[in-house]
């Protein structure tokens, strides 16, 4: 029997879940649960009913896992140690600070339900940090590094749209070829936040609006843009609308380290991704995740969980004998 | 109290397990054992006690974990399974297609004696095959690619070794950049063998020798060379002393995949390896899974087991509550 899944919320990275899922044939979507009026929300996919969320509680035996699609600034902190309560769950909590606070709220409440929650899934935090957990592990004499790009930051397109005279606005994250070149060489270079990223920002101004002013606004722009070389670009709706509609977005994640008697040996890892889409990306990273969370809970545990806790194969349709002979 | 290590065997690997394991300070090398007259052999490492394989079992209460250094072809599988009945056990087995066959064989021996036993431990199998396992997790619709090099391969370099006429040689295999370029882009390409991969030899020939015929015999020799656009350089014997006598070696790990309701968004994953020393990097990866198994053992845990069934956290020497707050 498949795997009953359940989807909570219904925005981009909901919408990933949906289209994803399909590429999972353990897996099965029963449900989506929105906190809009239900008869308001058209799903992608035909026949998949769609439920208020105050309808969770009295559902809990209807579902073997729940992904919970909220946004980690307010959503996440209260859905997910609420809705551990009545199912196996999963999150991609992204505030790093608050993990900790994050991880032992939903702890307490999956434990006494006997549940498993994972959180803080999908590719950073998550596949970026498994990459820096197992490259710490293996070269324990050695530096970190993280790039993020090219691709869209929602936090600085959305301060760019609260510059008066902005109409839209979208900001791409780039990192800079010249030291990912010096990581990649192994000489452990120490950079600047200025040398690491630049940003590219493409505006739709209001009309009439003073484009100077605009510029240097969104340059000066403490913490988001004062740092940073950033490049803006006035552009008209229409290319906006052409050219900045995806949600791409990608990184690097690099661990340059030493060994031998007399440290004579350098070594790079490097972990990279290019996403076309962010949102559909970080779905198929739950999607694996609420496999596992299914599994391990099947087993007899509960508590919560982060990508660092969960063996690689538990990620797998495919059993311990086939991943052993087609990928070790 | 650190964790007791052994090393079975005294070559290339066991020495990069002797240098390494002074960078992990929750682990002591506490032994290691060798086939020859104990007495014949020093150790980098003042202090270290040198004992003969014959002690192997009555030595069992004073090692934690054992590192089994031997060859794939005739060490490996003799010495895992029997050293599993009396210690922890890690190996780097590497004969992809016998694998099922060694698995079995260790678990028997190490239930039996309620140890753990991890097989197939270092970058191929081993980091590698962990990335195969999360990309085909994340990405199911999409297309693996695996690249060794730029590095030294052991086997053709004895191949070459084995012409008549070749005092010395080596050989490098090098990913062929057009084709790392393609599968980049996700353009998902299908390639031969020959777009792969070229070949490059260094080979210093005996005095007199026929260097046209020694050429040609590595050019059209099969399986090894006759598949490969391969180059053949003779040097001196001084050249080789100075320019190759490092054991570098690394890799490139691809899954191209697609998201979407109309599979319309491409996404690639790169995992790649930069080692200076092959020995000593995946000596560090074992160190790191000696640690696993230690843990895994003292939490009641026996049996054979891959990268695969070993939950990341177990490889760091920090808690639960650092990992989550400094690599997530």
């Amino acid at each position: 029997m498949a795997i009953r899944v359940g989807i909570i919320g219904y925005g981009n990275l909901a919408k990933g879940v949906e289209s994803e899922l399909r590429k999972n044939p353990d897996m099965e979507l029963k449900g989506i649960f929105t906190r809009r009026d239900p008869s308001s929300v058209t799903t992608k996919t035909e026949g998949v009913p769609v439920y208020s969320s105050d309808d969770i509680p009295g559902m809990k035996d209807d579902f073997d896992v729940m992904i919970i699609c909220g946004g980690s600034a307010t959503d996440l902190p209260k859905q997910t140690k609420e809705y551990a309560k009545y199912f196996n769950v999963i999150d991609s909590f992204d505030t790093h600070a608050k993990i900790p606070e994050h991880f032992a709220a939903v702890d307490e409440s999956a434990k006494g339900a006997g549940k498993i929650a994972i959180i803080s899934v999908g590719w950073d935090p998550g596949m970026f940090s498994l990459t820096r957990l197992y490259s710490n592990a293996i070269l324990p004499d050695g530096n970190d590094y993280t790039f993020w790009g090219k691709g869209v930051s929602q936090g600085h397109s959305d301060a760019i749209r609260r510059v008066p005279g902005v109409k839209n606005g979208k900001q791409y994250t780039i990192p800079v070829d010249a030291a990912l070149e010096a990581v990649r060489s192994g000489s452990n270079p120490e950079l600047t936040t200025r040398q690491k990223h630049t940003r590219e920002c493409f505006v739709v101004a209001e009309e009439g609006a003073d484009k100077a002013l605009i510029e240097k606004t969104i340059k000066e722009m403490p913490n988001y843009f004062a740092d940073y070389d950033t490049t803006v670009h006035f552009i008209s709706e229409e290319e906006f609308a052409r050219d900045h509609s995806r949600i791409n977005h990608g990184g690097f994640v690099f661990r340059s380290g030493k060994t031998g008697f007399d440290n004579e040996n350098k070594h790079v890892i490097e972990y990279s991704l290019k996403l076309d889409s962010n949102p559909e990306f970080t779905a198929s990273v739950l999607i694996a995740y609420a496999r596992a969370a299914y599994r391990l809970n099947k087993d007899g545990q509960s508590g919560c969980k982060t990508v660092f806790d969960i063996a690689p194969a538990l990620l797998s349709p495919l059993s311990g004998e086939e991943i052993r002979a087609h990928l070790l």
